[in-house]
C-alpha cells in the first residue's frame, strides 16, 4: 500500500480543517500504515500538577489515527471515529511532549483497525495506549470500488 | 451505600481542583451510584460544522465518572482512570449541551467501573457510550479498611 | 423496528447453523432492540471451583448480540463481530445459568453496537458487561437499500 | 524484571489447574514481560466452515495473559481478568492452529496490562487483537511489598 498523503499534505490539512488544533501538533514520521505524532505541550494540556489530561491524550490518538487513515485513503475529512480504547498506564512527565505511534492493524473498505502507543518525549515506557476503529464511509468506499 | 459528597461538595471540589473546566460541567442529578451531568457547549468543544469533539466527549464521560467515583468515597483527589472505552454512534446536534447519565456496575476496593451513556441535550438516542473502569488508591482503601 | 424473527425462529437458526453449541442457550425474551438469554451451565463452562469460564461469558454475550442482530435484520449468518469489550466484575455463582440482557444502542447500514449485562440466575449484581459491534455485511445492506 | 516460572513450570501449572483444556495449549517462548503461546485447533474450537470460533480465540488471549501474568509474578492461581477488548480483523485460516503474541504494557503492583497479536499459523497479518488487564491479588501484592 502507498502513501496518498505527505507529511507536508497532512499539516496543510489540519491547517485548513482544524484551524484551532492545528499547531498542537507535528507529523514526525510516515510510513505506510505507521504514523508518528507529536503532541506539543501547552497550559491548555495540563492539569494540577502539570499532569498531562485525559482529553489531550485521547486527543493525540485520535487525530494521529485519523491523520494516518487519511494518509493512506487522501485528503477527504468525512473517516468518522466509532470506537476508541484508551488504557492509562502511567502518569506523563511533567512539561515534556507526548509522541504517539500509530500502526495500522487494518485498513479495509468499511473500517480500519489501529493502535496508538503514548509516551512522554524521551521516555522508554508507554503512558497510555489506544486502540482505534475508524468507519470509511461509504462515499469512498464507492470511489475505491 | 451512601453520598459523602452533595452535587454542591462536588462543584466546590472541581472549582478548587480543576477550576480551568469546572464551568464547563454542571451535575444534575445524584443519587447513590448514578449521577447525571451536563457539558455546556463553548466554542472550544466545537469542530468545524458545529460538531462536538471528540476530545470533549470522553471529557464529559471521564469527568462524569470521577465525580461519581468521589461523591461516593469522599473527597479525594486520587482516583484515576485506568481504562475508557468508547463507542461513537451518533453525531451530536450542532448547538445543543451534552448530557451524560453515568451509574457505576462495580464500586469495589480497588476498581470502580461504571458507564455513561452520552446524549444531546432533548434527544433521546444515545450519541456515544463510554465504559470506565478507575482505580482507588491505596490510601483510601486502607482508610476504608 | 419490527422483528424479523420469532424465538422460535432463533432457536431453529441455532439448531441448524450451530448444532455443536445450540442447545446451551435459551432465548427467554425478544422485543425490538432488546433480548434476554440464558446460558444452561454445564460442565464444559465450568473451571475449578464451580466458576463459569471466561470464553463461556464470552460465548454467552457474543451469540446473545447475534441473535439479536438477525432478529432485527433477518436470518442471515453472515453478521461479524468486530469489537468484543468485556468488564469482568463479580464471580458467577457456582452452579447458576447466566443470563444476558441485551439492548441495542445502534443499529445502522454497517454497524450494530449494544451492549450485554450479565447475571448470575437469580442475582441482583452484574458479573461481567460486554459492549459489541457487529459489522453487517454490504449483501443485507444493498438488500435493505 | 525476570521470570519466575519456566515453561516447563506453565505445562505443569496448566495441567495440574485446568486438566480440561491445558492440552489445547502449548507455550512456545517466554522471556521477561512476553510470551508466545499456540493454541492446537480442533474440532471443539471450530464453527461451521471451519472458521475458528471467538470464545477460542478470547480463550487464547486470556490464557496466554494470564500465564504471562504467573511467569512474572509466581505460581498462584489468584490473579483475575478484569477487562478484555477485542477487535475481530481477519477471519482465521481453516484448519491452521492459533498464534498468540503477548507483550505486557505495564506489570504494576495492582494491575497487569498487556495485548495479544493472534495470528493464523504461517500468516503474516493478525486475525485478532486483544487488550487485556489482570487485577493482581492483595495477598500476592503483599508477598511483594
Amino acid at each position: 500500500m502507498t502513501l496518498k498523503m505527505s507529511v507536508d499534505d497532512l499539516a496543510r490539512f489540519m491547517s485548513a480543517e482544524f484551524p484551532q488544533v492545528a499547531d498542537d501538533f507535528v507529523v514526525e514520521d510516515l510510513r505506510p500504515m505507521h504514523l508518528t505524532i507529536r503532541l506539543k505541550i501547552g497550559a491548555q494540556h495540563l492539569r494540577p500538577g502539570g499532569t498531562v489530561s485525559g482529553p489531550a491524550i485521547f486527543a493525540l490518538a485520535d487525530v494521529g489515527m485519523y491523520l494516518a487513515v487519511l494518509a493512506m485513503i487522501g485528503p477527504q475529512a468525512l473517516a468518522v471515529t466509532t470506537n476508541c480504547s484508551l488504557d492509562f498506564m502511567r502518569k506523563p512527565a511533567a512539561g515534556a511532549d507526548l509522541i504517539a505511534d500509530i500502526r495500522f492493524l487494518k485498513l479495509g473498505r468499511v473500517l480500519a483497525v489501529g493502535d496508538a502507543m503514548i509516551r512522554s518525549d524521551g521516555a522508554d515506557e508507554v503512558a497510555a495506549r489506544a486502540s482505534l476503529t475508524y468507519a470509511i464511509p461509504p462515499a469512498l468506499r464507492g470511489r475505491k470500488g
